[in-house]
């Protein structure tokens, strides 16, 4: 956005949605103060965190309007469409967590799914973290027309086995694609006509073109996103 | 950093040292998260603003120490450098600022300037952001062999004139580069032998490669700084 030859700071976007209030989800809101008008939506329980770091007091009331939403329910977005917040298995952020405290009792609003969709158009759902598949979810995203769901590892273990961490997937509220219960397993029958991976960590071998690992996601039907990605209806 | 086909995740970094807690100061901080091993080097009020915002402790304390340091107290880093920080003409960050608080009050410790010499060789002084340059200021730079310095704005209130901001340089604690108290005017007896402008706003014509103004900050031995731009001693 470098513009000293005329052109005004400018951005397009006129609503941002938050999942989460885990680190990933919330700092690039750092890169939207000063004078960007947008509504934010989040669960209570994500404007929350925000409000108790003063750093996102950047975003100033005035340009910002923070709108909690329940989960559950549908709200409307500028443009016609409709969007609604709905519970996934995941945990609070890494960053909110008590010493000692590694089980998965995050509350139901700390990680949220997310469904939008036009009033004639089929519904789009957005995942970014998700630690299992339950029935419910199962059932609500069974015949979509997309989903863009949470990738962030191929093995539950793969960040320690290489040394680039010492968390599982499953300790960071993230099943893996791989293995039976897996997401590429939960996904098989449930008739989503396009599925794309998301919040792909570095250290999955999803994201080398040539792996074993592509070639396996994309046999099972999965799109591998990628920074720049449009996705046209 | 992608690098699912063997080399672990590695920083170079060895120390972070922050001359303030504005937004732009630290949140790069949240990209180093997650077993980057580094000291974390500040005053203490800018430690306390990281503190009361309880998304840095995505920061572990089990890999990064952090150090309060004082003022005009030199401290060592690894590699065999000295480092020191002073305390400049600034202001309190912006969203830490109560409603209608719009004086330059800031603590001293708020903005800080760095200096970072070898041994045997010259020292460097880096120094973000400054509201003005007095003379005990003055006397600190004459005739150091490198300063980087806040290149914000070309004049005051260029946001304002062009439309994409409502503060002026003065009311952000920045002085302009141009004009008789601005920046170029303030060095022209200096004697320092390498000046290099940084932290420059997009809406600063400097940025343009052909403009008056960048010709201007050349005719008055000035360079202009640009991502990945390498200092050679």
């Amino acid at each position: 956005m470098l513009h000293p030859r005329g052109a005004l700071r400018h951005s397009p976007l006129a609503a941002v949605i938050l999942t989460g209030g885990e680190v990933d989800a919330v700092a690039g809101l750092l890169h939207l103060r000063e004078r960007q008008a947008f509504t934010l939506f989040a669960t209570a329980r994500v404007h929350a965190v925000l409000r108790a770091n003063p750093i996102f007091d950047a975003l100033s009331a005035e340009h910002v309007t923070r709108r909690a939403v329940p989960l559950d329910q549908p709200f409307d977005l500028p443009g016609g469409l409709t969007a609604e917040l709905f519970a996934v298995p995941g945990k609070v952020p890494l960053y909110l967590e008590r010493a000692g405290d590694d089980d998965m009792s995050g509350e139901a609003e700390d990680t949220a799914g997310l469904r939008i969709a036009s009033a004639a158009g089929p519904a789009v759902f957005f995942i970014p973290g998700c630690a299992r598949i339950p029935a419910s979810l199962a059932d609500r995203l069974r015949g979509a027309a997309l989903v863009l769901f949470d990738g962030t590892l191929w093995t539950d273990d793969e960040m320690i086995r290489e040394g680039s961490g010492e968390k599982t997937g499953a300790r960071m509220g993230h099943m893996s694609v791989a293995g039976p219960r897996g997401t590429m397993a939960a996904f098989r029958d449930l008739g989503v006509r396009r599925k794309v991976l998301i919040h792909i960590n570095n250290s999955n071998p999803l994201l080398l073109d040539d792996s074993p690992e592509r070639t396996a996601a994309e046999r099972a039907g999965w799109e591998v996103a990628y920074d720049g990605m449009e996705i046209v209806p």
